[in-house]
C-alpha cells in the first residue's frame, strides 16, 4: 500500500534531554533532505539505510539554523512502518522540537494522527491487530507483569493461539463440507457428528481458558482503581504515603490535558494500584465528611479495591459502621491502624463487619504491618497464580468481548449438533466463531473500528 | 580524559511513542552487547559507527525478552560526549524503559547525574562552558526568541565575543610587559598609557553592551512572571483563556516533583509569560478576596508583570482603587474589559490611576482588543528592539554576575591608569578581568562550580 508522509513528535511532551520528530512515508527522506545541512554536505537519500547523521536543521526559507540534530535514516521495508522512516533527534526543548515539526509539515509532511505509525505497521502487514494493540499496552504498562503480558502479546503469543483455534475451526468446517457434499456416506455423518462435538468442545475449552485470564489481565493492564477511606486522623495520608514511598510511584501525565487528570499509580507486588482522588486525601482528609455526597458514592462504586482504615486505639464509631455499610459487597481490605497505641477497638466486631474480607493490623507510624497489607492486596486478586510472562493473558476489553461472543457461537454450534439441527446451520455458527476470532488479530475488521482503535494511541506512535 | 560508563533515560518521563536509554563511555558498547540480541546474531562492537540495529533487549540472567528496540551505535570521538555512545530506542513505556535502564546498570554502567553527558562534552573539550549552559537553555526555551538566543550561544557566539575580549586584554598585558621590562624607553611608557586607556575603554564598552542585553535576555530565558488580578467577574478567566488559546500554552512538568509545581507558559509575540497562580484564578476567582493575605502580596511582589482587569461597564470601586494602591511602582498593564456593554467606568480616572502605564480596552467576549494587549505586553519589555537571533544576549545569571565583576575590574584598571598608579598594579586588575571572562567559557573554573552548574541539567542530558 502507499500512503502520504506523516510526521509527529514521538517523545513525551516535557523538558528532556532528547526529543524526536519522526517521519514515515515515501517523502520522508526528501523532506528531511530539504531542511538538513551536514557540516560536509551530503544527501540523506544517498546514504546507506540504518545510519545516523550529524548536522543542523535549517529553515530553507530564512536559512536560519533551528537546531543541532542527529538524523536516523531507515529505509523501508525493514522499519517500524515498513516505509521509509526518518527520526530527527533534537536537544529536548519544547520550542525547538515544535519548530522542527513545523518545518517538516511546511515541507509537505502531514501531522500524524495518534497511533498512525503503528497503524501503518498494521496496514502494511508487519504486525497484526492484537500485536499493534500490545504496543500500546506496553507503553501504558504500570508493572513488570503488565509489561510481560504486553510483550508476550506483541511477540504474537495471543495471535498464534488465536490462529491455531481458527485453523481448527477451518479444518472442522472442511470436514463438514465433505459431509454436505457426500451425504450418501452414512458413516461420514456419524464420524462428523463425533468429530464436530470433539473439536467444538476443544475450541470452547480453549476460549474459556483465555477468558478466565481476563480479569487478572485487565487488572494488570489497567490497574486496580483503589480508594482509601476512613474517619479523619485514622492514618489515611500515612497509608497513602507508605504505599507511595515503599513502592515506586508512577505519575502519568495524560497528554493534551491539564493538571486535573494526573493519576498516581503504585506498584504493589506487581499489582498496579491506581489511587483515586489522592489529591482529596492529601489536601483535606475529608472524604468521610463527603461520604454522603454523590461524587464520593460514585468513586466508591467505581473502585476495584477499597482500603478502609480504622483506628486501633479508638472505639468503633457510628461513622465507621456507616462506612462498612457503604462498601457492602465490594472488594475491601480493612486496615486497623495505630497498634503502637493502646487497644480500644473491638476486633471481633471488626471481623464481623468485615464479613470474611481481609483485616490487617498496622502501625504505619512504626512501619509495622505494611508487608501483610501488601500480601493481602496481591493475594486478594491473584491468589498466587500470576506466573510471570508465560501465561497468555487476555487483557484488552475488545478481545474479551470478541472471545465472549465467540464462546457463545461455539456453544450454539454444540447445542445445535446435540439437538441434531441440520449440519449447514451448525456451519453458520462455526463460521461466525471463526470470523469473531479473526477480528482479534485484525482479519476482516471494519475500517471504522481500525480508526477508532488507533486513535487511542499516543501521538507519534 | 577517561571516565566510567554512565547511563540514563534521556527522554522526558511520561507515556510516549519513544523512550531512550543513553550510555556513554568506554564500556557503553560492550554493555549494550551483553543485553542485545539481534535476529541474525551480531556484535555491536563490530558494526560500523553511526549505524542503527534492530533486536531485543534480553535479561542475560533470566534470558527473558524485556523489550523490542533499535540501538544506535556511535563510536567516539565524533559523538555528543566524544566517548562511545549507545542509544537504546524503546517503545515509550515507563516500566520497560526503567527495566532496560536497570539491566544496563546491572551490567556495569553507573546512573548518570543530571547533566553528566553534557559535562563530559565539556570536560572532553567538545564545547566550552557557555555552550554547555546554552544546551540547557535551549531545552528550557519557552519561545522562538529564547531558542534563538540559546542557539546562538550554543553555536559559540558568546564564546567568540568573550574570547575576542580576552585576546584584547592579553595583548594589552603583553604590551604592558614590554613597558615593565624596558622602562628605559620613555616613549614606550607614553604610548602604553594611551594604548591602555584606549584598549581598556573598548573592553569596558563591549562588556557594558553585553550587560545591557541581560534584562531582555533573562526575560527571554526565564519568562515574565505574570499575575492577573481584578475583582470577581471582570473577566480574569476569560483573559487567561484568551492568552492561553490565542497563543501556544506550554505546560511544563518539572521532573521529580508533584502536581503542585506545574507551570503554565504562554508565548506572547516572543515574550514568554509565566502565569502564576492560574489554578487559583481558574478555580476560585478569589485573588481579590485574598489580597490582604500575605501569600497574595508575595505573589504580587515577585511578579514581573501585573495584568489588572477592570470592568468597563461598572463604576470604579473602592476595591479597584485598593488594587491600584497595591501595585504602585510595578510593571502593570491595565485592561478595561467588557466594552461590549455600556460604559460606566471613568476612563480619565483610570488613566490617572495608571500613572502613565499602558491602558488597553478590550471585549474579551467579542475578542476585541487582544491584539492591542499583546502589543502592549511585548513593547513594555522590548520596545521593538528584539531583533531575532542576531544580537548576542546574555541571559544567564552566572554570566551576568561575572560580566558585572569584569566591568568593575576594568573600571578599576582605568581609574588606576588615570590616577597614575604603578603599571604592575593595573596589570593585576587586567589579569583579574581576563580571568573573570575566562570563567564564562569555562577556562579556570573550579570543579565544585562545574558540578553545581551541571546538576541543574535534566537527567539524561
Amino acid at each position: 500500500m502507499e500512503f502520504d508522509t506523516i510526521a509527529a513528535i514521538s517523545t513525551p511532551m516535557g523538558e528532556g534531554a532528547i526529543a524526536i520528530v519522526r517521519l514515515s512515508g515515501n517523502e520522508a527522506i526528501s523532506i528531511a533532505d530539504s531542511i538538513f545541512k551536514a557540516p560536509a554536505p551530503k544527501k540523506l537519500r544517498e546514504v546507506a539505510t540504518h545510519t545516523i547523521h550529524y548536522g543542523n536543521i535549517v529553515d530553507p526559507e530564512t536559512l536560519q539554523v533551528i537546531e543541532e540534530v542527529m538524523i536516523s535514516v531507515m529505509k523501508g521495508p525493514k522499519t517500524f512502518t515498513r516505509e521509509d522512516v526518518i527520526e530527527i533527534n533534537c536537544h529536548g526543548g519544547l520550542v525547538t522540537v515544535n519548530k522542527v515539526l513545523q518545518l517538516v509539515l511546511n515541507q509537505g509532511a502531514r501531522l500524524a494522527e495518534p497511533g498512525e505509525f503503528t497503524k501503518r505497521a498494521f496496514l502494511n502487514g508487519r504486525i497484526d491487530l492484537s500485536q499493534a494493540e500490545a504496543v500500546m499496552d506496553l507503553i501504558r504498562a504500570k508493572t513488570d507483569r503488565a509489561m510481560n503480558v504486553a510483550l508476550g502479546q506483541m511477540e504474537g503469543r495471543l495471535s498464534k493461539l488465536i490462529k491455531r483455534l481458527r485453523q481448527e475451526i477451518l479444518e472442522t468446517l472442511a470436514h463438514v463440507e465433505v459431509n454436505i457434499d457426500y451425504p450418501e456416506y452414512d458413516d461420514v455423518e456419524e464420524m462428523t457428528h463425533h468429530m464436530l462435538i470433539e473439536k467444538a468442545t476443544s475450541v470452547k475449552t480453549e476460549i474459556q481458558k483465555l477468558l478466565q485470564t481476563s480479569q487478572q489481565g485487565k487488572i494488570l493492564r489497567e490497574g486496580l482503581s483503589t480508594v482509601i477511606i476512613g474517619r479523619p486522623n485514622v492514618g489515611k495520608s500515612s497509608l497513602l504515603n507508605s504505599l507511595v514511598h515503599e513502592n515506586k510511584a508512577i505519575v502519568t501525565d495524560i497528554p493534551g490535558t491539564t493538571r486535573d487528570v494526573i493519576e498516581e499509580y503504585v506498584n504493589v507486588r506487581g499489582v498496579p494500584l491506581r489511587l483515586v482522588d489522592t489529591a482529596g486525601i492529601r489536601e483535606t482528609e475529608d472524604i468521610v465528611e463527603r461520604i454522603g455526597v454523590e461524587r464520593s458514592r460514585q468513586v466508591l462504586k467505581e473502585a476495584d479495591l477499597i482500603l478502609l482504615v480504622l483506628n486501633y486505639s479508638d472505639d468503633l464509631t457510628h461513622e465507621d459502621e456507616q462506612l462498612f455499610e457503604a462498601i457492602k459487597g465490594m472488594d475491601v481490605i480493612v486496615i486497623v491502624n495505630k497498634t503502637d497505641l493502646p487497644q480500644k477497638i473491638d476486633l471481633k466486631r471488626v471481623q464481623t463487619l468485615a464479613e470474611g474480607r481481609p483485616v490487617v493490623t498496622t502501625s504505619l507510624l512504626e512501619e509495622q504491618g505494611v508487608d501483610e497489607l501488601e500480601t493481602a492486596i496481591s493475594s486478594l486478586f491473584f491468589e498466587g497464580n500470576v506466573q510471570g510472562g508465560d501465561l497468555t493473558y487476555v487483557s484488552n476489553t475488545r478481545h474479551i468481548a470478541l472471545l465472549t461472543q465467540a464462546k457463545k457461537t461455539i456453544e450454539d454450534a454444540l447445542d445445535g449438533i446435540e439437538a441434531g439441527v441440520p449440519i449447514d446451520i451448525v456451519q453458520i455458527d462455526l463460521t461466525r466463531c471463526w470470523e469473531l476470532l479473526g477480528e482479534i488479530v485484525g482479519d476482516s475488521v471494519q475500517e471504522s473500528l481500525i480508526d477508532q482503535l488507533f486513535s487511542q494511541f499516543c501521538l507519534g506512535k
